[in-house]
């Protein structure tokens, strides 16, 4: 291409969706907003001060204590890589927890850390009992056991409680991916006793993709700090990472490590401030409605849920295609009523989709929107 | 922190600055524009059509004919080290020339991805001769050869042809640091016979920062399908992102990888265009032009440059503090005026300034701004 060929070029105008997929969701027009503010150096007195703040409302919606809390400059699965990255050191045990596809992926950014990795697998749609966990590490010790909290490849549920609770009496960290789940359902780190967890902006936060928002509680720390070797990886070292984003609470001197997406961070403060403006109970009630509103319409549909009902989740919502129905068709359809929806992950691709219910999507009347629609192209 | 203490919270409101250091530097208003578009998926098919024309107007700013030429999704830090742990395997032997931090940061992260490196240092300010990389590769051969071509510490511009050409005689890849040289002087990919170079956003392309430009060419390729084992990361592996970005020009089918930052693409879409409008040789002409007119103006303030001229950058000066001048207390009371700034890096922190004329502040307008500001304030 010569410089001649784009010298008017194509403008950025996107058409207007409904976002019901697995994210990202349509963020508030504010956070857009604050996205396209005035740049400034990511060394500003002003953005440190937003920094700061950034850290202080990620762990309230975290709720977690937690000083090292921040947003990995990358998408969620950065934060999810950085996680395995800094905890595990080659021939480190680890046990990961395998119920859809985000789990596989955990089990091979374990193994590409260099890790010896266990699987704990159940079959799409179902869980993994504590049960087995404990009689996992009751046989052989573990460094690390990570787990998907909410699977968004099967609408699944993996309950946290008493797995962190035995690994932890067992001298394991307890690492979990809630990129679906937070800000949408209770994510409790310190009430769980989560040593590590990894989610996303761009779900039930409600901002942009492009930001991997991280927690490391005081036993992942002591665990990077007795590494016997670097991580792998410069861009993603934790501790390199917090001496820009500050070592203690304390101390304000940071030191350049690379330079921070300003405006995405602009972007991601605004969404945390919604989401605890609101209420994170609040919330939760809300994307609980929104999952009820959506199964009652379904149901009228004549539609069922492919996941069972007591470990289903309420942000993301994996439904079985009739028979006869051609899936493509019928997504297509849809987008071309500005409503996105997901088509199925790995073995349940085309048996079934997945509509997102995710911050400010999880809404009576859009999903009425998405019922009406879904009515118009089934009939 | 509770809930309630943020139900209102701050809004973000950044203060207006003239973006004077090393980036990022003030977006066009119109890339700020495009940044807060309507969001859509990352499987949309208006986003797939974004990605093909952001790739193709990549490749116009890199000069590269290269397919696989990508954002990824991270800083430019990102980048770089994707570069490195792609094209690194542990054992490779790697030569890297270290003229400044961003050299020693080339450095650490091939010897985290594992490669014996050889380091050919040249001192603060200084280039290293193409002859002494012809004597290290005859003395010992080497996978890689890894360069910074504009050095953002010294101002230093390490000139790439010939070295790029020896290197290939003796059978190494050569990888490429461009972070502050593209798009504001000549980065020439294919005619240099560079096989991997990574830049990043916010710099000479006047995007937001967030997203690491790379590309490589088809030795580089090679060799990574030569791997005999697997990159350590799963976020920055060349061969799962281009099941994304698109494995061959003609094949449109694409594989989730991981959730792109759809809004940072449209900005860096926006900005790619704007470069290519103004046309690349143009654009580096008012870099050229800029720095001259800087030079001009600190002249007559009696301020001299750190960087011997017959290497000096256009669009970073490191610029001597004169004895007796505090440097934070200039660097304050600039931006008080609203105009940043940089301090000095390493050894040169202290002694030196660095003033960033990068994108949309290559312009003599804002030239004089700074410099008026300066003698205000050095007097």
């Amino acid at each position: 291409m010569s410089d001649k060929d784009t010298r008017s070029g194509v403008r950025i105008e996107p058409p207007e969706r409904l976002l019901m997929g697995p994210g990202p969701s349509n963020p508030d027009p504010a956070v857009l907003r604050a996205m396209s503010q005035n740049m400034v150096g990511h060394l500003d007195p002003y953005f440190l001060e937003v920094m700061d703040r950034t850290m202080e409302m990620l762990r309230a919606v975290f709720r977690t204590t937690n000083h090292h809390t921040i947003p990995m400059s990358g998408t969620g699965t950065s934060g999810l890589e950085m996680i395995m990255l800094n905890l595990i050191e080659p021939g480190d045990d680890v046990v990961v927890a395998v119920i859809g596809y985000f789990g596989q992926r955990l089990a091979e950014m374990a193994t590409r850390a260099g890790a010896r990795v266990r699987v704990l697998e159940a079959p799409f749609g179902e869980i993994v009992e504590p049960e087995r966990f404990a009689e996992e590490l009751r046989n052989r010790p573990a460094k690390l056991v990570a787990l998907v909290h909410a699977e968004t490849s099967t609408g699944a549920e993996q309950p946290i409680t008493e797995v962190a609770a035995l690994a932890r009496d067992h001298g394991a960290l307890v690492a979990v991916d809630c990129v679906t789940s937070l800000g949408g359902m209770p994510v409790e780190v310190d009430a769980w006793g989560v040593d590590a967890a990894g989610s996303c902006s761009q779900k039930c936060l409600g901002a942009p993709p492009g930001l991997g928002p991280v927690t490391f509680g005081p036993r992942a720390i002591e665990a990077v700090g007795k590494r016997r070797s670097k991580p792998s990886t410069w861009y993603m070292d934790l501790g390199l990472l917090f001496k820009y984003w500050g070592e203690t609470g304390a101390d304000k001197q940071r030191a350049f490590h690379h330079t921070a997406p300003v405006s995405s961070i602009f972007a991601f403060h605004e969404a945390l401030r919604l989401v605890l403006a609101e209420g994170l109970e609040s919330r939760w009630q809300r994307h609980r409605d929104a999952h009820k509103a959506l199964v009652d319409g379904l149901q009228k549909l004549g539609l069922t849920l492919f996941t069972p009902e007591h470990h289903r989740l309420p942000m993301l919502n994996v439904i079985n295609i009739p028979d006869g129905v051609d899936d493509a068709r019928v997504r297509g359809a849809l987008l071309e009523r500005g409503i996105e929806i997901a088509g199925g992950f790995g073995p349940l691709q085309g048996k079934t989709w997945r509509v997102g219910l995710m911050g400010m999507n999880a809404d009576p009347a859009k999903i009425q929107r998405l019922i009406g629609a879904l009515r118009e192209v089934l009939a």
